[in-house]
């Protein structure tokens, strides 16, 4: 080897980049799932929002750190994929409180973040969330998303953390 | 060296004890804040609340990702110290709506997780955090937990989102 | 949830044991491929020596920190998997100093570590590895090894640093 | 928080830049400590040697692993600080074969890289070093290097494998 080879480097980091990206494509995914249900109902709406958490969400990891918006107890929770499934399409008599979150009538998803916190191969984001129906009414969610790179190098969702927005009485 | 000689091991990992440690030792410094308000006035519990956010949370990394169970817009998120500090003992003026959530009046103070994820060096709790006031009342709040190791070995809180419980109209 | 319910834990540190499982796997791996070459011969070896550095290396990452024992400039690093395949079975004309180390008739294999450092979903073990051939001629090498986790939950080896014993002249 | 708000973004992975100013420290630290070897003599380049130990190597995590490119059996291995001290300055009765490597007249130092692995918080490169002693003579070594970030955000040597180039026969 010579002093003017180049040097192979092998970057495992998640990048700023990286973590917005994903956060762009949970939106995407979301808005998707929404229109596919309005043109071709719940059972296609389903099969997307089974492709989208199997590439997006790292439930072969074991579990997720899953408590979405909407849910209450004792089903808070959603650790396994069949619990998160049902956050977002509805329709599982196991969780009998879950109506569809990606079934709502999004319209726009945007997320702004408040600060990143990149360690190495994995990247936590915390921030506003703006969510817009059909109707132009916006619905705005405090979120956490927590993400690790694959084994293909693509990131995934560990952790969710999502709630309304604190209404002071 | 021979074959029995033993094995030095250098072991960074978070393990879920630790972890559940931290928990316990934020709950007993809540309480104790919120003793010492009592006890001694707004000042002396300032002051430990200084020292417990200096020992527990990671603001010398720059950030913390902290979304308090309480707080309003446009201070919903509190990435500096200054605004941790008066989400738990209010009398900031820069931070008008904060009340103080450590001086409620709180006597007890448990954590029951739901998942964790332990990454090497850092650990991610979720799960329910139940708080009882003088009167007995019990607040309930979803909760996340960041951890990393500092470099004197002790886990550090860089992520903190908490949440009331979801109440369905 | 209620308090008794059990908590799900996702661990990704890597253990001590998962590191020393690994390096009598990648002992018993190189053992195999001699005796293949003995009763197969070079083919059958190398066809072999290809299954085991897929399962144990992490080329598929982009490239290994590779320094073999016995290799000479300019040809000393081993960063893609073709470099690595010859220094185990020789025979690759772009490597022409390469005789295969996994074929010089061995018949033990044991590491004997001095320290491990474990930092979460990485490992690094330093130490001697001794190599008894055929004549009970025992070889020994300081060796590093390197381990990360993939996304299957396997170890692999991102770094390997081998070198024959300093002799003072 | 409004849309405009910079996000804060708390950066802990290592970068390739950093990992070659540490090269390049190291590197110059050696060759400080033999020209106060040359100029003030043992005690004065020990003292040096020390401070340069506490700041670049990681001894406070435990130990380091580190297979320094003189030393031979029974003290191959230096886990602990005083054993990485002797092996760089000598004099030390409890390791009776270390003449000081850093005394040997070192005028150039220059680290020439095959590999790097960026992994988030650590790092770890792979390459030749050359060294030019005051006689021109030019001595090379296989280098491994790893460092990881200690709370104060400095990176920290962990790893320190060097070996003499391979002789064949």
């Amino acid at each position: 080897m010579t002093a003017n080879e180049p040097v192979v480097v092998v970057n495992q980091a998640v990048t700023e980049g990286e973590a917005l990206a994903a956060q762009r494509a949970w939106c995407s995914a979301l808005l998707e799932i929404n229109a596919t249900y309005e043109k071709e109902g719940q059972a296609a709406a389903k099969a997307l929002a089974e492709k989208v958490i199997d590439a997006a969400y790292a439930y072969q990891m074991g579990a997720v750190l899953f408590k979405p918006t909407l849910t209450v107890n004792p089903q808070t929770f959603r650790p396994t994929r069949a619990g998160a499934l049902s956050y977002f399409v509805g329709g599982d008599p196991a969780f009998p409180n879950d109506k569809g979150f990606a079934l709502k009538g999004w319209k726009k998803c945007e997320a702004v973040n408040n600060a990143i916190f990149l360690d190495g191969n994995s990247a936590i984001t915390m921030g506003k969330v703006h969510f817009t129906d059909k109707n132009g009414k916006v619905t705005t969610v405090d979120k956490t998303w927590g993400y690790v790179r694959d084994g293909a190098g693509n990131l995934r969702i560990n952790l969710h953390h999502s709630s309304l927005e604190y209404q002071p009485k």
